[in-house]
């Protein structure tokens, strides 16, 4: 009853609860078979001693490039996956029509003109708005946070552009992000608000290169959309430092970004028909599109190309799993969840039951921690990938795991989830930057990645009984 | 003797020879004596534990930034450099006009086109041509280096965008630069003399990060110029991944770089007047320009700096030393040392003596290592400074230094030379590239070089006797 604490989710507390009370549970996962651990600790072996998920990754980031959704090089991305997972063995491959919301960059310019003229390395944030033609000057508030941001008068705002300097804080788990991105998501429309003509961020990403990250952005509704940039790390203690002199800093910022009317995109599907149980569900889930300023390398061709080599070996088993394991490419991930949002509504209306998802986002660090999302009574299950897993350097987490961005919508749902988490500790100085490239990947680190995820999800597939709620709900 | 190397200079070599040859000599540098030693060592320390020649790199990145010759940050520059060497202590400060060769970036745009369309990253090489305004849509012919190219038949090359994919090594003094430097200087012309229709290069640099590496190149007479581009090693990479496909590779090429009349700028030059022999003059010598893509951090505002504030050092030292020590901040280093030739020419003609120089333009690294360029009879004046930057972690080296791009007008004309050689591990990261920027940049180790060009510089310019040649000769 460890696991009964009080920051568990409700999912859990709920299946704690019902434990408690004597009430009825789900029917939960009972531990594997020792047969079932012997077949995935061989798998684990094979994968990690043969897999080649860098190979996935070099076609997708060297035929294909950057995708951002709606592009052609989203077209080109999807074409891609319909292909090459043709020649891994899949029982049915299909495309899901999304439709993406689209943006175009366009291009971005930022220069102190005050009282050191010098320029900036800057881009514009995701779905922001351009600014006029001949661009905007004007006066800079500068705020240590978005906190202090909020708590600034309307008097100190107006008619200025307002820089945030709030800095990323680099932690194994990636943990630094979900704090500094506020200022990324909310920090235009709380500008906007108080009457700021444009927003300036210090880059969300810990990179000390020059390079400005770039991510989405929204503007709140009835709030007037101002144009929102982000400026690297070296540049942002730049203008940090003109500060020094005591005088006022200006700016000018010029972007020609603009939202376009939805584009077509869509997610791509493939399916290892379960022997036994083929309407059961065992989803992996990785997004296709990416930032347009790298080639996605690790955002997210290695999440891409992890699961498909993970599928591969899955697929190369003597033997069907009992479960069916699906492979979910997502559209536009990175612009608003498009692709996941238009699965799991047909999901919701399907015959097929979601028993459980794993996603592949977090880079291609080595995967240090297994944590989970699932049942009380799934534990065994759990216990015993993990045991699984150990020989590979990974220790068990907690049961804590919400999945990842693309299942987001599906463990809203009530899916289950597993969750293996990659080393962030160098992610996110490559994260939605131009700097995000192939070079940094390691190969041996993505052989480690596949032997974990196909273990993992071998067993998933193959055990008997749930790990909690499915999606939609089982009878 | 051991000295008397067939490597050696022919300056060493005729000191060598007139050894063996029992011929005179010029009036050699008697060791230092032990009063002399002492300040010397005591300069070192004050320096190691109170200079800060941050503060110096840190106001030229902050309040001018990059600095092209001929640029509005020049001018700035060369107005800093007059108003923050007034607050040092000099007993004399002027600028020396300079007509400085002109160039402007514009812009540049690279892409791949075929077989798989991917932006690139891209900079022109300095002094380069632009294309047409519509851009050069060709072929690409991929060499392994220059001396592939230069062994090419032309129907290989003639109308093709030459790419030359040879890498720079890394190595701690920079020697992997010289070698790797050439298919940038002389890749175009060698490139146009075949009929290629443009020029991109593998970056000269070592950065793993999405950085193009500018630097100037030039055109031979007689040969017809042909815009000429750097792509960062990523990008590299990526181009020469395409090549796999067995395709042929198409580039998209676009530069709106162009070369202008020349331009105003200015040498500044700065006197601590000598009380005894106030005509010899010990130079130390640093470029103040930059290139425009960065803030010049480490080329050269470090550089300044450090000659900055050993002058700063050196004129709060109880007395005045024998000798006029100079500092030099010279106009136009990186496109053709214009400021080096105009400064050479006037002192050619001048009373003053130039009896040994030192540079400083090898990066902000820690000083590994101490070589001169002097006759075999100032030997014991060598010796004792080695004995004087021993404790800072600085090896003793030979007698093979050159002294550096702007000190090389007047090593020419015989002037000897000394060299404190920076660690430049990890110069080649940054040097051209929009990264050179401050916050790459260890303070301590700014400590380390004040404290050593401080000591030595303090030595040379009080000890009797000279280094060999003066320029110009003396009598």
């Amino acid at each position: 009853m460890a696991r009964c604490l009080p920051a568990a989710p409700a999912a859990l507390l709920l299946s704690c609860f019902s434990l408690l009370l004597g009430l009825a549970a789900p029917a939960g996962a009972a531990a594997p078979k020792p047969g079932l651990l012997k077949e995935a600790s061989q798998l684990r072996d094979r994968a990690l001693a043969d897999s080649d998920a860098w190979q996935h990754a070099w076609s997708l980031t060297t035929e294909v490039g950057p995708r951002p959704a709606g592009s052609a090089g989203d077209r080109a991305a999807v074409t891609w996956a319909l292909t090459r997972l043709a020649e891994i063995g899949f029982d049915e491959i299909r495309p899901q029509p999304v439709e993406v919301s689209a943006w175009e960059r366009g291009t971005a310019e930022a220069r102190i003109i005050r009282p050191f003229p010098q320029p900036l390395v800057a881009t514009a944030l995701g779905r922001s708005v351009g600014t006029p033609e001949a661009g905007i000057e004007a006066p800079v508030v500068r705020f240590e946070n978005l906190a202090a941001l909020e708590a600034a008068k309307p008097e100190e705002v107006r008619g200025r552009i307002v820089f945030i300097d709030e800095r990323m804080e680099r932690e194994r788990d990636g943990s630094g992000y979900g704090p500094a991105v506020q200022k990324r998501t909310r920090g235009p429309s709380v500008a906007a608000a108080r009457g700021a003509l444009a927003l300036v961020i210090r880059s969300v990403g810990t990179s000390t290169h020059r390079f400005a990250h770039t991510g989405a952005t929204r503007y709140e509704e009835g709030v007037r959309p101002i144009p929102a940039f982000a400026i690297s790390n070296p540049d942002a203690d730049l203008l940090t430092a003109q500060f020094a002199a005591g005088e006022e800093v200006e700016l000018y910022l010029h972007s020609s970004a603009r939202n376009l009317s939805p584009a077509r995109s869509a997610n791509v599907i493939a399916d290892i028909r379960g022997a036994g149980k083929p309407d059961e569900i065992v989803i992996m889930g990785a997004h296709l599109d990416s930032w347009d300023l790298g080639t996605g390398a690790q955002d997210n061709a290695t999440g891409v190309a992890i699961l498909m080599e993970t599928a591969r070996f899955i697929a190369m088993m003597p033997r069907r799993p009992e479960r069916t394991v699906r492979i979910v490419l997502y559209a536009n991930e990175e612009r608003g969840l498009d692709g996941s949002r238009s699965y799991t509504a047909a999901a919701l209306q399907s015959e097929q039951r979601h028993v459980i998802g794993i996603e592949a986002d977090g880079g291609a660090g080595l995967i240090y921690r297994f944590d989970s999302g699932v049942d009380e009574e799934a534990f065994p299950v759990i216990d015993a990938m993990r045991e699984i897993l150990a020989p590979l350097g990974i220790e068990g987490g907690d049961n804590s795991a919400t999945g990842g961005a693309d299942l987001s919508t599906l463990r809203a749902e009530g899916m289950p989830v597993l969750s293996l988490r990659h080393d962030a500790s160098e992610y996110f100085d490559l994260h939605h930057t131009a700097n995000d490239t192939l070079d940094k990947v390691d190969p041996e680190a993505l052989k480690q990645a596949v032997a974990a995820y196909a273990s993992v999800v071998w067993i998933a597939a193959n055990v008997a009984g749930d790990f909690g709620a499915t999606v939609p709900a089982g009878e």
